[in-house]
């Protein structure tokens, strides 16, 4: 016999699939929206069903635009500067970027990082793409914005070594100590690279 | 100009009033859903149109049933025995209390804890149905297992002062310390109750 109503029983079990979401987070979930007016949860459901007809790659950049638009904004807006390119590993890493303010180039969004345990090889990430654009807009400055994880850090490698033969400056976001932190609270790994990367005041 | 596509942007925001999740986790959530298989958030979206149109309350218990059940099987079942109530805040309680699969009752769900400052008084809550119940079912015990909080705590008190006329047994959860901590690490509160409660061994 079950507890639960199947219908609740069904989306709790759906929600528990959401990153870091276990059964019970899903379960307080669930009983908020049943909590709150039906219109609450009657409009997710539709976000939910346009979220994949409505949203596609941009042609250019690979950042989610929607349906209808040719290319993203953040690509045919005249004050980006489109002889940078920020090469990151997927959408969201854009609107990380976007957050600081501080940007004002574009966009190659790879969609992923090599992890051959995933079965993700350079095959399956917009390499040639990034090549094609590189010489179509006279890109001057390829930042690589990559996670800073083992993943990231191999997709790094892979591109610089990919794009050493094209007359382009090849960048990393700087690596060392994230704001606010203690040194003493920093692991070795950051408190390493922030020693091989210090700078000159 | 914005940096998502607007339905995107949307469930971002939808996702962001579930209860606990800010806009960072709500962008997961969203970007997460979007990677994956439309059938997915597709799937999502079924049920949560079911939602509000499939649940109910029991009328017996008030906990949720799926429509067209006449009532909640925590109380048809035949194993289960009538004349023991708890009496609990939420549904979400419900299931709390039948993972410990050591509860053989039946409940009677009140429908939140008296608070005065968000505007709940004792007429919100199901109070008068449960008096109906006891009487009809020949209830012997009424276990109160509100939350241990103040809510839950003036909930339990006024309970007991509504109940006391009625020829009925009327017990609380236990409070004391919870399992796997160290006497250190309790507070205050918790402590007293565990040496008001001490039991002979």
């Amino acid at each position: 016999m079950d507890i639960l109503p199947a219908t609740l029983g069904k989306l709790i079990e759906e929600l528990g699939a959401l990153p870091g979401v276990g059964p019970r987070t899903a379960e307080r979930y669930a009983f908020h929206l049943l909590k709150r007016n039906p219109h609450t949860a009657q409009s997710i459901a539709g976000s939910l069903q346009q979220l994949h007809e409505k949203i596609e790659y941009c042609p250019v950049t690979f950042t989610l635009i929607e349906k209808g638009q040719e290319v993203s904004p953040l690509y045919s807006d005249p004050k980006r500067d489109k002889t940078v390119v920020a090469v990151v590993e997927e959408p969201l890493d854009v609107v990380a970027i976007e957050k600081t303010g501080k940007y004002k180039g574009t966009y190659h969004v790879l969609g992923g990082a090599l992890s051959p345990i995933d079965g993700i090889g350079p095959e399956k990430l917009r390499i040639q793409e990034l090549i094609d654009r590189i010489q179509k807009d006279a890109v001057q400055e390829v930042i690589i914005a990559t996670n800073a994880s083992v993943e990231g850090e191999s997709t790094a490698l892979f591109l610089q070594k990919n794009l050493e033969n094209i007359d382009v400056t090849i960048t990393r976001l700087a690596r060392g100590l994230p704001a606010g932190i203690d040194l003493e609270y920093a692991d070795q790994i950051t408190l390493t690279r922030a020693l091989e990367g210090r700078q000159r005041l």
